[in-house]
């Protein structure tokens, strides 16, 4: 077992995300310093992302700087310390994380035991044109990026006399039938024929179509499939064209084609069809599942350096001998588990092999639909909606940005409005 | 005078500012079809830009899409309707406005009445430098910047080991003792004094500082000289450092330059010493002051075209034998003024002469702390600050927002907390 090289052992952790951020406040107190790098200075709350993509909530309210976060942690807390900076490598033999801070300066980082938890980024499979015209939605940026050119095609449609062109800025297409483009088609939906369709009474006839192309037989792969039928009706009602079996083969300016030969003309095609790791990670050398994900030993340490944990969606980890999804549960109880790991290494103990408690999955369709696997219980329809609001609420970071996302949300919900139609403008010398 | 040439006569706003928001208020239910151009498709309530620089609110919470305003004004402004583009030019002839919408398309609407309402840009007056390296605060994604880069030198800081160099990117200057500069900088003290020591206690050594240059011999030029030296003795208790006849000679990327040979090194400057209209006014062939202003008759009514109106900062207009100050107030007062001028025309009357109404101005510094000049009466301190509060509340637009600002300041007050603490990152698409 590697040992810590000098009085107090010195423990980074990459990456401020779930796992990150509950990883640290589980190593809070203890007798270790623990540096917590992101190349942000906020945790994001990335399962609210469509919301802002949708003018629903400010993108600030799903932000939380990392040093309020370590401030509320209160005095135990006094060990955990931050450092703004894109992580370039790490040199494992003089356990080094080298990184760039946020004027560019190098830093070298030293570490004892390294938790690594950079996240994962979009996946298009290589499919022609989906990198380069396709939007995506994995951080802040991008659902600022897809707010901004859902609200310009519309103020565009609204100038554009030909009836054809105007049709095509009005098409959305989503790809991807799981929770992410299940509940972005949803709330897509709700906005063009709420806030949208008021702010735009002239457009009223050239009315805005969503579609959501899913490859697979059905949506939400891996919910029951009563839950996966009624996200299927629900979506319908709501105005969203849903087509299962339709695989897209390219991607362009003019919109989505699929294999089978059909094509879905559409100024805007949203990626949301998988999700593979953080590249840094295979540019460290460690191995990795075909998916980017770093291979990991059943106690979530590498399989090359035991000091070395992983935990998130960065970390191939099994649950009942198939790979956990990529998502907020896993992530937390991984961050924890390592911190545990880290924290036994410390105590001279051996870490203990992760086992995921399996509390569900919950996806939201529109208002008061749902749809959430508890357990081996199904919900839908509105006590599911509730259970979706109030753990999303739970696990949003701050009391602030709670209070106000819970006020737009009752805007939404008893005005259909969504308040932050605010098209930001481009910001070279940000 | 000019005759509409169709049955409905066509009045076109430009800018969406104070000016154009009152105009447009002010033609709702008018016999006439109204269009207000803007290149955002939100009103932005620029008073609190230094608030979004400094952390205090969100950029969103000070903006109110143009579409929701005229929405809010109910059916009575079913004649109003809104197109974001950028202005180009203005075929005073055809009486066309030549604009660019959001996707790049040519546009040109025609008007028989024309509303100028552009606003205005910072002046460096040509002072070496500061267009290149002083941060300047006249637009949301402007506040957004400042915001961004005082808390990125923070995160710099944190992790620069010379000392020089840390103290260089703690150091921040800003240029202009005007209400901007005075609240810029008030806002920067308490913030360095409150949120950002609490999250960076390794930097309370190496204590950050605000200077404040002014060219003149006092603060806040045109407020009753009591309050201009309390605004200096408050600015000074909050630990900036103002300096009088500070004239800067040239900024560069080590700080701002003195005429008399002064030097200010810091990472950050900040210009709030001028500005002058917005450049397109002068690109149409209409006649300007020195400062960019159009000049106007006493009508408000262009010299050159009697069809065509100004209003805001882009309208030289007198009060007193002076010109009017380029703050909110004229704006508001212009552009109702204006638009009852087109009222006139569109019934066969004349347009009467502008009248300014004066109510005063007022300037914050800090917590409890701000200057008013209610007519012939000085308020300071507290009964000042909370008058300050409910103006801008007042005329901040959309309940939703006031709310949240509300909410915002309530945490300042309470907690010294600055929530917004959010880095957001360039991006480069958007």
């Amino acid at each position: 077992m590697p040992q810590p090289m000098h009085n107090t052992p010195r423990v980074v952790i990459v990456g401020a995300g779930f796992a990150g951020v509950f990883a640290a406040r589980e190593l809070a107190g203890a007798k270790a310093d623990v540096l917590i790098i992101d190349r942000n200075n906020a945790h994001a709350f990335l399962p609210l992302l469509y919301q802002v993509a949708t003018s629903a909530v400010e993108s600030e309210h799903i932000a939380a700087p990392v040093r309020g976060i370590l401030r509320n942690m209160g005095k135990k807390a006094a060990n955990l310390d931050f450092c703004m900076a894109e992580v370039r490598g790490v040199d494992f033999g003089k356990r080094d994380v080298l990184a760039h801070g946020p004027d560019g300066q190098a830093l070298s980082l030293p570490y004892d035991y390294l938790l690594l938890a950079p996240g994962s980024v979009t996946n298009t499979f290589g499919t022609p044109g989906a990198d380069e015209h396709a939007f995506s939605l994995k951080n802040l940026e991008e659902a600022v990026r897809l707010r901004n050119h859902i609200l310009r095609s519309f103020e565009a449609a609204a100038w554009t006399p030909d009836a054809d062109e105007r049709r095509h800025r009005l098409c959305f297409v989503v790809v991807g039938g799981g929770p992410t483009g299940v509940e972005l088609a949803g709330a897509m939906a709700e906005l063009m024929a709420g806030a949208l369709k008021r702010d735009f009474p002239r457009l009223a006839l050239a009315s805005p179509c969503v579609t959501l192309l899913e490859a697979g037989d059905g949506l939400l792969p891996g919910f029951p499939q009563g839950l996966r039928d009624y996200a299927k009706r629900k979506l319908t009602a709501l105005g969203v064209d849903v087509r299962l079996g339709a695989a897209v083969e390219r991607v362009t300016p003019e919109g989505a084609f699929l294999k089978d030969g059909g094509a879905h003309r559409a100024a805007t095609v949203v990626w949301t069809a998988g999700v593979k790791g953080e590249p840094v990670a295979a540019r460290l050398g460690l191995a990795t599942a075909p998916n980017g994900q770093v291979l990991a030993l059943p106690t979530l340490q590498s399989m090359e350096h035991p000091e070395v944990f992983l935990a998130g969606d960065i970390c191939r980890a099994e649950h009942a001998g198939r790979p956990l999804p990529m998502f907020a549960p896993a992530a937390i109880q991984e961050g924890r588990h390592a911190a545990r790991g880290i924290l036994r290494l410390l105590a001279g103990q051996k870490p203990q092999a992760f086992r995921y408690f399996d509390k569900g999955m919950m996806a939201t369709i529109g208002k008061k639909a749902a749809v959430v696997r508890l357990g081996r219980f199904s919900f839908k329809g509105l006590p599911a909606w509730l259970l979706w609001l109030a753990v999303h609420l739970t696990y949003l970071i701050g009391f602030r940005n709670r209070l106000f996302v819970l006020a737009n949300w009752a805007v939404d919900y008893f005005w259909s409005e969504r308040c932050v139609r605010l098209i930001s403008r481009r910001n070279p010398l940000a």
